[in-house]
């Protein structure tokens, strides 16, 4: 007797997140015992709904489309699920003959994954298992999570570009606001766009600092005064020494928060406290959506998680996700299977080590942890202003 | 005799400026006449300063990076010539031997590139000849601009990414800023990001046309009520129907407007009067540096641009800038010679039969005279939610 799969997907997209879908639909198709692979159509919600699509037609050539799609194709949602939902869910997955539910999502995705898990109880033969999936990458215990590579590649070739464009015209600061919530693996991305001293970002604030408006100041002067031209990359998250965040969020609804604009207000405060010209650059959604700045090890890590969360579940694991554990040595990483209820809700932000002391950069460490995440061939450009500059030097 | 050549930048960079430096360099190369090609390096002041580098020795592989290198290799500056500055530029032109001088930039530069023709005088053995080079696409006369077609396809693709992220979790409004200065042309351009029926950008806002607040929450609240998810592409440089910006510029220095934050106050606006979920993105100067989103056909107009320009001045012309004039038929460009006083600090913005009629879209001519600009690769998505939503359709 054939098996069906249920993926549901939940929260906002990353620029992979449909790739793990590719990786779901390749593994069903590998196997002769899965019947249908159900889409859920607008995330948990769909479930619910019963609105469900069989994708398994759609996993050769039309659905390599899922590789380079943003968004997701089958639609999410941020419908929080109650405890009258989680036990209503059986019935449904039972008429549809599935045997697997795939969830995929970030933290508050994988705490809906675990209580299904939960609700269903182990001994089922009814199997969940997570699929980790967010730019922020604040789930716990994985080395990171799928999504997060494409959005630090993302963060830090538009450093790059922003900084050859800022150094072309040295009159300004430039503040690039960077998403990632609480967490500031994406605001610390931007240090990839270093190649040469002097290269922009010259200033990185992460949330895992208070961040001091006097020191920013001080720093940003200091920097105008020597280089003209000035790129901040500044997290959305970020707060004061009271925890509070710098800009008031626009607002916020459950776990969906909507930030303020940290970048304006910064680039505000630039112009008004130090009379030095200022503008901000957010590019916000832009940053996770974009398909031309995919990692692609991201998106074949992407593809991998997909397959190994079916591969599980189909093994009889249940109420687990899958996690990538970094080998040590040149870079490769292994899928493994972590308990979910070690990674429900929480939020795993940068530690102390990657952290400068003034809490205005990242350590090389970091750089050396995340570098091969964005699968980052990087770019060569020329800069004529420098070589200038080093045959005046050798002159002078 | 050999005569040398000196290229000038002016303003602010486009995705393939550097691209037509490459043009001189290579259109350089090919002549036994040419003996420097000197970059000015820090723009016009550059010149004032006798701030030269001969660009001829990276004329060959390595002055390839010229095409993917964003800002401008040899700096810009937005510095304001005065009377007596193209006085004393003669002497020093005649010191380092330089016959042909070549401006590249904006209508601002077009400017100072016919006041030093004409400081010069047409019988000079000096020639002066000036390059197009704008994201805005403001320049008179020419079809189009270098850096425009860039700019489109990086605001087309941007809108396509995050109209797809968007229709995946349909819970807001999501308004995206273009740049573009008092002209529509880059904010337009979103318009080729459509595909389907109902793909974003739902709504379109230009500076060409009075921004009426009400005609906007009226739009945006039966878009919303009717997709949940909606886009917006409103241009920086909106304005009410008095000629007032609806957002104070930051600050305004000379012809240099650093635009306040038109998306972020929109969003607020839908905020505060519908009590809808808004969000804004203003990917700003991202737009006119990513290398990703580079236009193949603009930038081999780029190059040939910077050609041309050579070619014009060698060839004894004086006081022109390079246009393109469009052929009937297929897409084709034919590069002329017109005189500088035409385009000299003239503004072009979009013409009445580009906008409908509402003022909230573009017109089908609009999208036919700029798709080929883009040199458009249209991605290929695939919607699992629009194909389970066209099945139940079928059935229902």
């Amino acid at each position: 007797m054939k098996n069906n799969v249920l993926v549901v997907h939940g929260g906002g997209p990353t620029a992979v997140l449909n790739a793990s879908l590719y990786g779901v639909l390749a593994q069903a198709k590998e196997s002769d015992r899965i019947g249908a692979v159900y889409g859920a159509i607008g995330g948990s919600e769909g479930i619910l709904k019963e609105r469900f699509l069989d994708l398994l037609e759609f996993a050769g050539d039309e659905g390599k489309k899922l590789l380079s799609t943003p968004g997701t194709a089958i639609g999410s949602s941020r419908y929080a699920l109650e405890e009258e939902d989680y036990r209503a869910m059986e019935p449904i997955l039972r008429k549809y003959g599935i045997r697997y539910v795939l969830f995929n999502g970030g933290n508050g995705t994988m705490d809906a994954c675990g209580k299904l898990a939960r609700a269903l109880g182990t001994d089922s033969d009814i199997k969940v298992a997570g699929i980790p999936k967010t730019i922020d990458n604040d789930i716990g215990i994985t080395d990171h999570t799928p999504g997060y590579g494409s959005a630090a590649r993302y963060i830090a070739r538009t450093t790059a570009e922003v900084g050859a464009d800022v150094r072309s015209l040295p009159i300004h600061v430039c503040i690039l606001e960077a998403m990632g919530r609480n967490a500031g693996w994406i605001t610390a991305a931007s240090a990839l766009a270093r190649k040469n001293k002097g290269d922009a970002p010259h200033l990185i604030y992460l949330p895992e600092r208070p961040f001091k408006e006097e020191e920013f100041l001080e720093d940003v002067k200091e920097l105008y005064e020597r280089l003209g031209g000035v790129v901040v990359v500044a997290s959305e998250g970020l707060k004061d020494e009271n925890g509070t965040p710098i800009v008031p969020p626009v607002f916020q609804t459950g776990r969906s928060v909507y930030y303020g604009d940290v970048g304006a207000y910064l680039a505000q405060l630039v112009i008004r406290k130090l009379g030095i010209k200022a503008r901000s650059e957010k590019p916000g959604i832009c940053g996770r959506a974009s398909i031309a700045l995919q990692s692609p090890t991201d998106r074949k890590e992407a593809v991998l998680a997909g397959r190994e969360a079916l591969k599980a579940a189909m093994e009889g694991e249940t109420g687990i996700m899958i996690g990538f554990e970094r080998q040590p040595g040149e870079y490769c990483i292994r899928p493994i299977r972590i308990p979910i209820d070690q990674v429900m809700l929480t939020e795993r932000t940068m530690p102390e080590t990657y952290i400068n002391d003034r809490g205005n950069d990242v350590t090389e460490a970091f750089a050396a942890w995340c570098r091969p995440l964005t699968g980052e061939d990087e770019p060569d450009y020329i800069d004529f202003q420098e070589i200038y500059r080093k045959r005046e030097e050798g002159r002078g």
